[in-house]
């Protein structure tokens, strides 16, 4: 058994690009840390999840991707894993060390600094991958592609993922006097004529809260990944959506969230999962909202049909390239004057 | 008169070390100048403090230290200056420089792209210079570096500087609640003992809005710097503070903030001015809370004396090191068990 230390791997650092390097100091404070402890949906679903499992983890080899401060490898070797290693290329690690040993782990946790392409695994093989790889919009800063590598590379066949399904999800709202305030300011910034900026602020989806009761149409899944055989390739996609207008009423925007769901500790037991959408509880990854250039007078059963496109932009892997076509058909007397189609493009960086 | 265009002096972006380029590509987002041109307190103080000054603008030649989207250059060229010069190392200067063709600035304002220690302007001398390089705690990013380099190598004797003076402020506040809550929440996380967090998250300044009914101390005004006259060395400086408690409480940290003065128009004029402080307006800066390890239990008159002091990080010079070191001397029958000594080290990152 090889065993590469913090010290050792944290070498290969230096030969991270720019944009890999903003990423990962970005992880070195500790109040990003705080944010996604206290964040109770994520962090007890994930104990929740591995505390029912807890037969699955007896004994067995598990991998934690992105280990932050350790609290899922923690949480891993508290219900009966053998031995895990938790893997980070965050400064952080160093701090986890302190908490692993601090709290009786370190014989069954190793902690390595690293990419995770890069650096040597004290095992060669892993039963169970352990990871908190989902950003805003599920994908942005793509972590997902390190823990398909650490799949394809270390798990065993008929190894578990822990979460092992998400899905993406889209809905229609109404949020015109935000949406106007944001893009009027810049018509008349101190006497200046600001309007250029009209078009970045549009292109740039908004991750915040969004109050349910302004979502005004059905909502689609429109696209879900299943860990166990989902490919890099998967992660670029153009998927469809249909929507239906439920009242009569404007709609300025479209509102995506992801959902996720943890293997099943039984037959005929429901598995652990969370949903980030508006409907319920607050997480950190909120809601990725995106405005529409145009404001779509709808009423009840009108149709918003339409797809949307996703892909790493080309000059930042870790930001997302997102395409939104529409066609509003409108229905009734003045169905012409109110039906549209257009193409929006977006950047989520 | 020599040009360096856009495309030219962006070439030396390349020789940025890492902590340069995040804290310029930080400034590329329209986001965070959404939120500097939104804060009317700042820009409507630019705005004011050079319409008083007309008559000095008039027929001048102005530099524009890190000119952003390019407000301040379009204030002074609207006020009569005869050309402006805005420099930036933020991609942004490409959109401002569609603002000044927009708003009819083009033969009046000059934007160059870079750090300004590096490129060459089209004039020798300048008669003034304008420059929002205000960060948190005043001296955060440490942008007035440049902007004393540009005084002494290109401010014409008896030019301008707006803004021109600027002071640090202290006072002590009662704030417990949430001191306690943001450091108890590590010692069980979720069954773990996360306690190594406790002194990083004493040691990092809190940058927050804080209710002038917290303060619970006299306020004394701990530095002033004269921009005509400061130097780089002076940036880098040990205060001493003496404060008085003024109700029996509890004083939980030390809340600071910078004010600003721009020059004075003409005699029995007041000048421009604004305070970030907790007492005035809402500014973007907000204010800098320093949690103290003691909860000082004081009564009216107790001393709270003791000294301040700052200097750029050794590991990346944009961030500050802080240390404050302090005496309380209560008053009364336990003073003894009241008072205190204390010294407390910061890092603003």
């Amino acid at each position: 058994m090889s065993k590469t230390t913090i010290e050792e791997s944290a070498t290969k650092i230096n030969t991270l690009n720019n944009y890999e390097k903003d990423y990962f100091e970005s992880y070195n404070n500790y109040g990003i840390h705080e944010e996604m402890l206290q964040d109770e949906v994520r962090t007890q679903s994930y104990r929740n999840a591995i505390k029912d499992c807890k037969h699955l983890f007896q004994g067995k080899i598990v991998l934690d991707v992105g280990c932050g401060t350790g609290i899922l490898s923690m949480f891993a070797a508290r219900n009966g894993a053998k031995h895990v290693i938790g893997v980070d290329m965050s400064s952080i690690i160093e701090k986890a060390q302190e908490l692993v040993d601090l709290n009786g782990f370190s014989h069954k946790i190793t902690l390595l600094r690293g990419k995770l392409e890069d650096i040597e695994l004290p095992f060669e093989k892993v039963d169970i991958i352990i990871s908190e790889w989902m950003g805003y919009f599920l994908l942005f800063e793509s972590m997902l592609d390190t823990v398909l590598y650490a799949r394809d590379k270390y798990l065993v066949d008929g190894g578990l993922i822990f979460p092992d399904k998400c899905s993406l999800h889209i809905a229609g709202i109404e949020d015109n006097e935000y949406k106007h305030e944001k893009t009027s300011f810049w018509e008349n910034v101190y006497g200046f004529d600001y309007s250029p900026f009209i078009p970045l602020v549009m292109r740039e989806p908004i991750v915040d809260i969004i109050d349910k009761n302004k979502v005004n149409t059905t909502a689609n899944e429109i696209i879900e990944f299943d860990l166990n055989i989902v490919k890099l390739e998967d992660l670029t996609f153009e998927v469809p959506f249909h929507l239906k207008a439920k009242r009569n009423d404007t709609i300025s925007g479209l509102v995506t969230w992801f959902d996720v769901v943890f293997p099943c500790p039984k037959k005929d037991v429901i598995p652990v999962s969370f949903s980030t959408g508006p409907f319920s509880a607050y997480t950190h990854w909120k809601q990725t909202l995106f405005y529409l250039q145009d404001d779509l007078e709808c009423e009840v059963d009108d149709d918003l049909e339409g797809t949307l496109s996703c892909s790493p932009s080309k000059v930042n892997n870790r930001d997302l390239d997102i395409k939104i076509k529409y066609t509003f058909s409108a229905k009734g007397a003045i169905a012409n004057i109110r039906s549209t189609k257009s193409e929006n493009t977006y950047l989520l960086h």
